[in-house]
């Protein structure tokens, strides 16, 4: 038995996910129980150095050297907080995953720049302060190996949720959709990985502008609107969706400029419809992806939803009613999981495998040439 | 017996020092010998782009995510140089320890700035095409308690110098001079280390103004002139040769400024004597710092000198005539050790000892609360 905590900050900036887990590995198989999830909001100042870090004009080698000792403390504030709710000393921990604050992420070389990817929060101020290993930095090693350095999820989703009869899929909805294809009782070689396309990234883009709401909780507004068919066809040629596989998708494609076409072409339609049409727009491309890239190679049995997705009941019938009873649809907390904590689960088990040097990307979801031990390892003093 | 690849480069932007060593460890007692020392020269662009990062004005978080790798690249390819050269393959390396190019250090608070450093070169790059495990930056952990992050090198100068009998200073005379005072059969806690004011700063930034050459050759210039007492004397009044130990200078103090003045006021005196003079001034604020930190706690047997000041015989002249027969003055090539290598060895061992799990920070010469380990580990695939 093994405490270990999970730490991840997305770039959304809501603040730090900890997940404090308790992993066990009887006869050589790793297993996890989630004893703790947390979610600490950043202070406002933080996330002012953390914008200006993420910005050309704005950021500089000093402000970078000092955010990633203060995002170390923070960290470090963190797990400590977490060990201390529930009765354990943070030096008791076996090991510290650090996910780390992503300043600058590039999979491919553009002009000079080199194919690199920046994550911050100082792994040794972190093991100083908890008197706890650390492993961090998880993403440089994979596109070290020629990879993406993303998604690093997958193999945790390998340990986490194979089974030994079921074919899943792991439908994560953020702001982007991705998949990891993971049959029944997987080898790592077989599990693979890709975006859908979006996720909610239009819909909330949408629900700003036009209800001034940050998202459409529950996918009320969807409920109540009507999908436009016009919009939907036109959505739907999009060649993203056809786009063979591996593939990953971002802002570039579905960000901010794509919103604002179906807002000036489509303003004449009820908000509720655009509202709806979106919706029915991410669960189609993700059918449409099933349908291409996954069915024709194995029946699947479940589907399980993560993300702010899967909150979004609309959506999730319009998934279920599109796969037509070809597989189930569930949610994390379906199967006894917890969406939130996904990522920090991931990153205290990934941190977790590092420590055993067992290596934990999955090339064929990274595009990596193979596998390798993510992240470096980080010792606390030894009065501990 | 296990080879090692030490690797430094430092803020002279001069290229990347190379020191591959066999260490070996017979009943508890590391032994070093240096077999190969390169330096490779940076290429012009990656200087512009060290440059650009070390600018407030033209830094920024993409450059620093960039460079990292194409740093991890350049420091591969030196240790594959060096194998090579040496009829070894990289993978067979025990461990390498990679300095990394510093881009910011900031040993205090300043305003909103936490006290930090932040060195580059990616550890996954250099693990992933050497096939070796690295050790990389060893600042951070010796930060996080506190320390200043430097110097470094006394650790190694304990293992590597330290005498049954005698009682040694190691005297470096780079840009700024440093002691460290290695009494006989020392354990860590009787090491301490300071620094003594400017090496050859002043020389260098006068031999550039009055002879348009980097520095006094051999000291030739300095021996051709005449020391100028009042000038001497009023260098002497610095209130830093006179500030309590552990202490530490740099640019802020001898720098341009400082030479300024000394060009304008003195501008009558003999280019040749105001070399001479400057030269006599490092002489003797070295010895002026032993007679009140040094000489009342112990007798010296040896002073062995090191850095680019070693090679200015009027410089160890003056110092042997100060001294005058109270120790002997002695370079690293006198003891069979290499000036230009001592870095390179250095951070090769600090990676070993960190491999070892063993901390390594001197708390008396950094300010550090505790003894630590210094350094994160990065591991190669498991192929090699």
């Amino acid at each position: 038995m093994t405490y270990v905590v999970g730490l991840m900050s997305g770039t959304s900036l809501d603040g730090v996910d900890i997940a404090l887990l308790d992993i066990t590995e009887p006869d050589g198989h790793v297993s996890t129980k989630l004893i703790d999830f947390e979610t600490v909001s950043f202070q406002a100042s933080i996330v002012d150095e953390i914008r200006q870090s993420l910005s050309m004009e704005r950021s500089d080698s000093r402000l970078i050297c000092s955010l990633n000792f203060k995002l170390g403390v923070l960290f470090a504030e963190c797990v400590k907080m977490i060990c201390s709710k529930n009765g354990i000393s943070a030096s008791e921990l076996g090991v510290i995953g650090s996910h780390g604050q992503t300043i600058f992420h590039q999979p491919e070389q553009v002009g000079d720049f080199a194919a690199s990817t920046l994550q911050i929060g100082e792994p040794a101020v972190i093991a100083y302060e908890t008197g706890a290993t650390v492993v961090s930095n998880f993403r440089t090693m994979d596109m070290a190996a020629g990879g993406q350095g993303a998604p690093l999820v997958p193999f945790t989703e390998l340990l986490l949720y194979r089974d030994p009869k079921k074919n899943r899929l792991l439908q994560n909805i953020g702001g982007i959709g991705n998949v990891t294809v993971l049959p029944h009782a997987a080898t790592l070689d077989q599990v693979f990985a890709f975006d859908t396309g979006p996720g909610n990234m239009i819909i909330d883009d949408l629900m700003q502008r036009l209800f001034n709401r940050g998202y459409d909780e529950s996918g009320e507004i969807a409920e109540s609107g009507t999908v436009n068919q016009a919009l939907l066809a036109e959505c739907m040629k999009n060649p993203f969706i056809k786009a063979p596989i591996p593939k990953s998708t971002g802002r570039e494609l579905f960000g901010k400029e794509y919103t604002d076409h179906i807002f000036t072409t489509y303003s004449h339609l009820p908000a509720e419809d655009l509202i709806a049409t979106m919706t029915m727009f991410t669960a189609r491309t993700i059918v449409s992806n099933y349908e291409q890239f996954v069915f024709p190679k194995m029946t699947i049995d479940e589907v399980i939803v993560s993300g702010g997705g899967s909150y979004n009941k609309t959506l999730l019938r319009y998934l279920a009613e599109l796969l037509d009873g070809k597989c189930a649809v569930l949610t994390q907390e379906d199967i006894g999981y917890s969406s939130d904590a996904k990522e920090a689960v991931a990153f205290g088990l990934l941190g977790y495998e590092t420590l055993h040097r067992r290596p934990s990307n999955v090339p064929n979801a990274t595009g990596a040439r193979e596998h390798v031990i993510l992240g470096n390892v980080t010792y606390p003093p030894l009065k501990y």
